[in-house]
């Protein structure tokens, strides 16, 4: 497996990656609308920052940044075989929040795991 | 630049890196003492978890795991040139932690960045 991409959520993602492009040399390689949410991926040379804007009321993302504020959110981990991996995740007897892989954003298939069974950290599985 | 590692606080980093093992097929490849601390890095294809566990009263990382509990605290951007990736903060206005490179677990030079001047994430600039 390898590191795909952190999440992070933010209020305001075009000033965060123009920030990111700078200070880092990620620059915006993809952006859309997904789930009540702006999505902007910033690319490194072996991954990214995906970050998370609420455009609608309501959203997890939303209800994330009042609690907490902006900051990392999740921590993505691409594997080429996601249903094995939620078996593993299973027979570990770690929670998962998606039994089956969801469409994510960029057409990619996800599975989020319980972040209470993985040491606090909210860990996605990615398949592109 | 890259993204190198996803730093993680822990109260049993044995244990976690035990799980990450089995879950995320990224075995220990390092672990040392540091700085008060117990650091274990996990190895992906790509990069590496640092699970960071204290080891001693009255640490950094212990207030952490006291005030948020066990998660993500902080993810590191690897630089060829880690006094150019400063300058560039400084003239981004983005407040440094350290304003030079220090030596940082497994013998790389690092230097922390401000959270609340970068989208509320701790960034970590490391050298290898």
């Amino acid at each position: 497996m390898h590191v795909d991409h952190v999440g992070i959520a933010t209020e305001d993602a075009a000033e965060l990656a123009a920030l990111y492009e700078e200070l880092l040399d990620a620059p915006v390689v993809h952006e859309e609308a997904f789930q009540g949410m702006r999505v902007v991926f910033c690319e490194f040379e072996n991954g990214y920052f995906e970050l998370l804007e609420p455009a609608e009321d309501d959203t997890t993302i939303g209800r994330y940044l009042e609690q907490n504020g902006g900051g990392i959110h999740h921590v993505a981990v691409e594997t080429d075989d996601i249903e094995g991996a939620l078996d593993t995740a299973r027979d570990l007897g770690v929670r998962r929040l998606d039994d089956d892989p969801r469409p994510g954003a960029w057409g990619h298939e996800v599975a989020f795991l319980h972040p209470k069974d993985t040491g606090g950290v909210l860990v996605e599985f990615v398949q592109h």
